[in-house]
């Protein structure tokens, strides 16, 4: 794992433009700084294309869909698949309703994503895998989420993160396996949409990647990720929402590269 | 008063669905989670009818109201009708403008709500009673605000529920005081959207509730907020916006039904 | 410096429309609850000509623009200026797209300004002054940034405040610098957003203003803001959104004139 790439993104600065829902603007913006990152967070038509001329990355966020949102995220995704910009899609609540469905089918018909990010229900979906989600949460099924994630994968010839309790990171042929995650996480809202971001600032600063330094690029997120949603619950044994939000902007502005190899060499020790 | 309805909402993790503003919306997506509920926030005509078929509960806030989401409100309230869900109504600056004065006109001619929460001033512009609203505070006005909330309750055949000093519950026979509101919720911006969907949380775990159920729902519902805005409070005397928001989602993630049965008995002996 | 105004502004409570960007509205509203203000946060068109005839100022910032939101800020706009009311621009990204260039040069072409608040970048961009900036972030320049201010309070007859490492605060004649602002602004999204709505607050307290005391309200404003940035990250070294996000509102809450007084004493004697 190129856990320097934690200090590249700090140095390099990635502007990451994020067309997002309106729940989660303000934490994925602040988590955006907190890794290093910029955020510009447009919505218009008027400017998203002009904008992967010069971002890092795209982020498409599903959340709070409409038509004249969708309008956006077609012209930014085919832009920023034309300036050869990383897209992360995250299709929050995907088989929830026939709309989010249709959406994220026409999205996958004319943007070629770097990654897929989403939790288990709403990546069953896109597998066509049976799965009973709840709204916008992971909800329950008996399918195997890893046998989902490589589906997808190969379907879209992209990366998939599935995060939860264990989250997998795979590209289709190589697939990894993280069990440290938190589950505060599923209490807080917007904190996969916040991972969704992270992962797309890690795939920005990449020069002409490889497909095994794509999937690295998300593993080193996702480690950093959780190990900040650990650290930020290991103070209390309850949920305590409004503390843990706090704290994880807090851990994700101050983990360094160091701090990342040591943890990430004790879970290699324990865990695995 | 039915306690154990904390448990219950715990348990069942009700699906309410907000169409709520752009100010608010991550506060009470948090909050929902704290309270074991799941949060759904689309403001889209193409999706929010059929979410009236799986949600437990609708909640309609208009603080940042426009044309389209109000047509968004209209098919998702007539749909929550249609299939028996309890729609909850927050009349944010209800008399500030003409224009709000004809939205909650046209929401009320049109949807059938289950409780209308809101402040003195936007019940008193309701109940067609003379009141200096200020924007979309509360403001201060003469009139008596228990019979603003019962006339209003019966001219709706709903609930009413009025937060302030003293919490005013009534289906407009009978009506709960509470006295234990805290001077901190009107420092925090959204704290009376919050306490509307945790209303429509607790409505949506009912089943084929009587009139007296459907009350004890919202005193329920009002007494937890209350106690949980006293215990964030509770360290520090001055008004502290950024610490009082945190230890309220801390509090409404952590109080169970124990530890407010103890506060409602001790509230009971020492106050009423 | 009129210190007294912060008393004026907690005893007023002047309602301050904000048309704002959907990352940073909950933080601008709890942060003027903070000062004593009351946030109007309306974005549409149907009622934002008609606020401008009860409201203390008016906020415009350009954060996620679009053609309709535009429109709301026009329609806002000309009216505050018929009503007299302050108007604050902050022209967020203001140089970042073709589409942001065009908006700000109508807006400024159709409203007349009493402040323009903003970064280095986007002033900059207003001057005509050659900088490279980041999306909405300040980026770096050559250009002096005293001047850059100056020559946009000339060209539009009105008063600019620029935020950075040191604070210009300037009508174009007169120019008054805050040394003491700190690095953790930068790392919080809509730190600048928030600064503007508190100088909207300030300068609509005013009755009849002065040239002087226009610029002085904004001069209070923003030592009240810095004052409030440097208590907040007094307790850490890092950079720890979450913890400085919290700590800001919680300062802007209490800081009372008797503490601007000491600290504008000390800063007096020992930096100047």
């Amino acid at each position: 794992m190129n856990i320097t790439l934690i200090e590249q993104v700090r140095q390099i600065n990635p502007l990451v433009h994020t067309i997002t829902n309106l729940v989660v603007a303000n934490d994925s913006a602040n988590g955006l700084l907190a890794i290093g990152a910029s955020p510009f967070m447009s919505n218009t038509v008027r400017e998203v294309a002009e904008i992967q001329t010069f971002n890092h990355a795209l982020v498409l966020n599903m959340g709070t869909i409409n038509d004249e949102q969708l309008e956006a995220m077609l012209l930014a995704g085919k832009a920023a698949n034309q300036n050869n910009k990383p897209v992360v899609i995250d299709p929050v609540g995907a088989g929830a309703t026939q709309y989010r469905k249709q959406v994220i089918q026409e999205l996958l018909e004319e943007i070629k994503p770097t990654l897929i990010r989403g939790n288990a229900g709403e990546l069953a979906s896109l597998a066509n895998v049976a799965w009973q989600a709840k709204g916008v949460d992971a909800g329950v099924g008996s399918a195997d989420v890893q046998s989902i994630a490589e589906i997808v994968a190969r379907k879209y010839e992209c990366l998939v993160f599935i995060s939860g309790e264990t989250d997998i990171m795979t590209n289709g042929s190589k697939t990894y396996l993280n069990h440290h995650g938190t589950p505060h996480f599923t209490s807080m809202t917007g904190s996969g949409c916040l991972l969704s971001c992270v992962c797309g600032a890690y795939l920005g600063v990449l020069d002409d990647p490889s497909a095994d330094e794509l999937l690295d690029a998300i593993i080193v997120a996702g480690t950093l990720y959780s190990l900040a949603g650990q650290l930020a619950a290991k103070d209390f044994n309850d949920r305590q929402i409004g503390t843990f939000r706090k704290n994880l902007l807090d851990q994700l502005s101050v983990i360094d590269a160091q701090t990342l190899r040591a943890f990430n060499r004790e879970w290699s020790e324990h865990h695995e």
